[in-house]
C-alpha cells in the first residue's frame, strides 16, 4: 500500500510512521518536517500536498490543533483555531482527499477521548473531537466513491502522559501498541465510518 | 420564573412558547419576530439581546441553522454556515448569557438526532450537533457560575414530520409533548450538563 500519513512528526504520528513504513511505502507529511510540507488549517496548502503525493491507498492524519484553556477565557476567535486546524482541517482532507484515494482504499481522521469525556479547559478540543465523530457517520451515508472512512478516538497515549496527566486524572494511559491497533483496523481492515475508540 | 426563548417562532419554538408561557414569564426572541430581535450567528446581535433582558432564570435556545446537501457538493464555505450559527450561536449564547442567569438557572440549547443517527446531506447538520453535545459536557467542567447548562436532542418532531419524513426514512416521531419534556426537565429540573436525548 502507498500511505500519507500527515503529521508524521507528533507523538502519535512518530508511531504510524514507524509501524506503516515498515510494511508499506510512506509518505510523511507535517508543518515543518516530512517529505511534503503541510498545514492542514489551509485547503489550499491540502491541495498543493495531494498534487504532489498523487494517487494512494490510505490517509491518515494525525494533525490539527485546538486551544486549551478555561472556558470563561475562550473568546470566540479562541474557538475557531481548533474549527479551523483539527475540525475542519480533516474535514478538507475527506473533501479534497477523497479523489486522490484508491478503490477500497481508506481516510483515517484522529480525534480522542475528550469527545466523550472531556476534562476541565477542554471546551473548544471536545467540540471538535465530538463534531468529527458525528462527520464520519454522516459522511459514508453520502460518498460516491468506494473509499473508506474512520475515525480513531484514543485516550491518552503513554507517550503523552508525562506531558498531560496532570490535567486527566484517573484517565487510563493507553499503550502505544493498543493505540496503533485502530489504525491498523482502519487502513488494513475493512470498516467504515467507524468511530474506533480506544479508551482502556 | 423569568424564560428567554430564542427562535420562539419555529416548529419546536412555538411548542415551547405555548408551555412555558402559561406557567412561567416569557420573553421570546426571534430573527424577524417576537419581542426582541436576534441573530445568534452574530454576537453583538446577541449582547444587545441580554442588554434588554437583563437577569433571567432560564434561557432556551431553539434557533440555528446548518446547510442540509450531499457531501460532494458541500463546499468549505457551506459548513461555516453551521458553524456560525447552530454550533458557535450556541456556545456563544453561553459565553455571554452566563451572566445573566440567575443562580441555579439553566440554559438549554437544542441539536437533534443527526448528531449520533445522522442521514445523508447532513454531514454539516450531524458534525454541529455532534460538537455541541461534547461543548456541553465539558463547560460544566469549568462553570464558575452556579448554573445549569444542558442541550436537547430530539428525533423529527411530529410537527415537522410533513416536512422531512422522507429524508429519515424509518426515524420514530416524537409527540411534541414528548419533546417538549426534554425542556422542561432542563428548565424545572436540576440536571446539568446532559444530552437530553428523544428518540423514540
Amino acid at each position: 500500500m502507498r500511505i500519507l500519513i500527515i503529521g508524521g512528526e507528533g507523538t502519535i504520528g512518530t508511531s504510524l510512521v514507524r509501524y506503516f513504513s515498515e510494511r508499506h511505502e510512506v509518505i510523511i507529511a507535517g508543518r515543518s518536517s516530512g517529505d511534503i510540507e503541510v498545514d492542514i488549517a489551509d485547503t489550499t496548502s491540502i491541495k498543493h500536498m495531494f498534487e504532489k503525493t498523487g494517487d494512494v491507498d490510505a490517509v491518515i492524519c494525525a494533525a490539527g490543533e485546538a486551544k486549551w484553556a478555561p472556558f470563561e477565557t475562550m473568546s470566540e476567535e479562541d474557538y475557531y483555531i481548533g474549527i479551523r486546524s483539527k475540525l475542519m482541517g480533516q474535514v478538507n482532507l475527506v473533501r479534497i482527499g477523497r479523489a486522490y484515494v484508491n478503490e477500497g482504499g481508506s481516510i483515517t481522521l484522529t480525534t480522542g477521548i475528550l469527545a466523550d469525556d472531556p476534562v476541565p479547559m477542554t471546551t473548544s478540543a471536545a467540540m471538535v473531537n465530538g463534531a468529527l465523530h458525528s462527520f464520519v457517520k454522516a459522511v459514508v451515508l453520502d460518498l460516491k466513491e468506494r473509499i473508506r472512512i474512520n475515525v480513531v478516538s484514543s485516550g491518552l497515549v503513554e507517550d503523552a502522559v508525562d506531558k498531560y496527566r496532570d490535567y486527566v486524572p484517573g484517565h487510563h494511559p493507553i499503550s502505544m501498541e493498543k493505540m496503533l491497533r485502530g489504525y491498523i483496523r482502519s487502513v488494513e481492515g475493512k470498516n467504515t465510518g467507524e468511530i474506533i475508540r480506544i479508551y482502556s
